[in-house]
């Protein structure tokens, strides 16, 4: 059941001092205000309100805490040179969040007044969207199950909520490439499994083998298939490309892998510029083999964060891979340089992806 | 880092009613106190306490809410016909939290101070565990991440809780076999993964094919292995046995299998008879093999809410397996018997496996 009602506004007496410029980093302050709104089996969402940012107190047996009923997005708002506010694809967000909460037994959310919801909240803290080149607004919904009940079933009552967090640029000395340590003992999802939700335990069920990678000097990992440890899923919690011989190739969707809305953005471009993209298994055999034979040209992931982030060398059972001599490719390159160039207003956005926040 | 310190008690001096002993259910209602520790990484566990059951307070940008870190136990606290007050296992629970902690990036908790504060606990609501045939007191341990930081790498702070709810018999008829859809489009776990973790993610991701079972008139999904769909793995919440021409076969541990501690209680006891008991890789077409034969004697899960639960029906892609004739194997009831005598205090405790709170 789906309630829809107008939000009410309450705002802050109390603003915030806004962080440095050059100390924001990702998801450390946050604004004055958060949207929340709650459900019920009965009721439906209720209760849609923008309120000063609070803490939330729960009972102890919430099942958040207990089986992880969660689902969260993140996206960014962006503050353009002629000083207009805009956010990129909240639209597609919505959407996957309701996917995400179809995998999770979880109630779906009204898109049109969680889209109002963001342009709204947006909109109250737009003095919080830092200027300077690279940063932005990032944007978290998220939802949580609150029913205080410890049997395994699906949660009768959710709290909704979005926070907003000034982000610095990911590359605040310029787009530079990765190493990534190619992971072939932990697994990070599987098919049948909840890969393609965007639910917290995915991202807990990740972090020692990253933490690990770390120690050996690696960024992130690059996830393999939970099958047969051969087939690529994505890098860190992101979406995984390579260029071989002129063709741009990337995993396809196979119910393991993140629907990135990054993703999907890159491969809009790439048909739009007529460069050849392929959506198959890919094997890290043929990486590799790619590689060996001088046809692999280059590797980046996509995300809402990084939005392209090149990998300059992979490491692969003790075996090192460096790609396009280390350095940033020309493609990736000039992604990195379109997109951002939409989001930050200085490109015609072809393709209507960008909401202005008014 | 492990900090241990004496626990602080604060009693409540509002003490609620005990609900009536024929609504108890599972998980419903919760006990006049509860137990807390918070974590930082300077400080290690530190400000044990026990304090009257209340809501917790969390920042919006809780480590918990967005990326999952969690670990939970579940164990029970029995009440003799002479009076004491005895809990089964708890040091196996401590021993697999910590194993579970490892596997989610999170700290290490002082096993003999969580010990002290499960026994001060239910010592304190001790007037809160039911009387009554196979009703007791449930022990929910369980750590959160409550870091405010969106980056996803491990949180940096985190707060240990322990609540307890008086729950019914799980069998308020008598033991009673159940019916089981075989789970053959969805996983639960992989190895590689973190189903041997006690971790809500496991719990969250299991919703759905469980509500699709229970649409089918099943109680609960047994889970075949992430890989190839062909080993068995777990039903519902957990461990799974089968007598198989009078040899007793549970699948091996093998990293996304969660390992048991009424699962363990059995193998011993088992051992202790003499009845022949082996864990190895388990094949779902090796069991309808031996139902075909007539060979497969019964079959049962196993785990801390129903003790022994045994399997009447298998539904494997269609197909229907009916084990002893739907009825109540003679080993299940044995061990049924035999573990609730120990829990209740009715058997000699020959494993040493009750801890008597004083």
């Amino acid at each position: 059941m789906i309630a829809s009602t107008s939000i009410h506004i309450e705002r802050t007496t109390t603003p915030k001092a806004k962080p440095p410029q050059d100390k924001l980093g990702f998801g450390i302050y946050f604004t004055d205000h958060m949207f929340i709104m709650n459900y019920t089996a009965d009721e439906g969402w209720h209760q849609s309100r923008i309120v000063p940012y609070q803490p939330i107190t729960l009972d102890p047996a919430a099942k958040v805490f207990h089986y992880g009923q969660t689902v969260f997005e993140g996206l960014k708002a962006y503050k353009t040179a002629d000083g207009r506010v805009q956010v990129f694809r909240p639209d597609a967000n919505m959407r996957r969040m309701n996917l995400s909460n179809d995998r999770m037994s979880m109630p779906e959310i009204p898109t049109d007044l969680v889209l109002d919801a963001i342009k709204g909240l947006t909109h109250i803290d737009q003095d919080w969207i830092p200027d300077g080149e690279g940063n932005s607004l990032y944007i978290r919904p998220f939802i949580i199950a609150t029913e205080a009940l410890l049997g395994v079933q699906p949660s009768q009552a959710y709290t909704f909520m979005i926070i907003m967090s000034p982000v610095g640029a990911y590359y605040p000395e310029g787009i530079n490439p990765v190493k990534i340590f190619v992971e072939s003992h932990y697994v990070r999802a599987m098919i049948g499994g909840v890969g393609e939700a965007k639910t917290a335990g995915n991202y807990a069920a990740g972090l020692k083998a990253q933490d690990a990678a770390k120690e050996q000097g690696y960024t992130q990992v690059l996830w393999l298939d939970g099958a047969e440890h051969k087939y690529i899923e994505e890098v860190g919690s992101m979406n995984v490309f390579f260029k071989i011989d002129g063709t741009v190739y990337t995993p396809s969707l196979n119910g393991s892998i993140l629907d990135g809305i990054t993703r999907n953005s890159v491969i809009q471009l790439l048909r739009h510029w007529q460069v050849p993209v392929v959506e198959r298994q890919l094997s890290i055999e043929e990486i590799y083999e790619a590689g060996k034979n001088g046809k692999l040209e280059e590797a980046f992931g996509t995300g809402t964060a990084a939005v392209i982030s090149p990998v300059g060398e992979l490491n692969w059972l003790g075996v090192k891979l460096v790609i396009n001599g280390g350095a940033t490719g020309g493609l990736s390159e000039k992604l990195y340089n379109n997109l951002t160039g939409i989001q930050y207003g200085k490109l015609e956005d072809e393709f209507n992806w960008m909401v202005e926040v008014k």
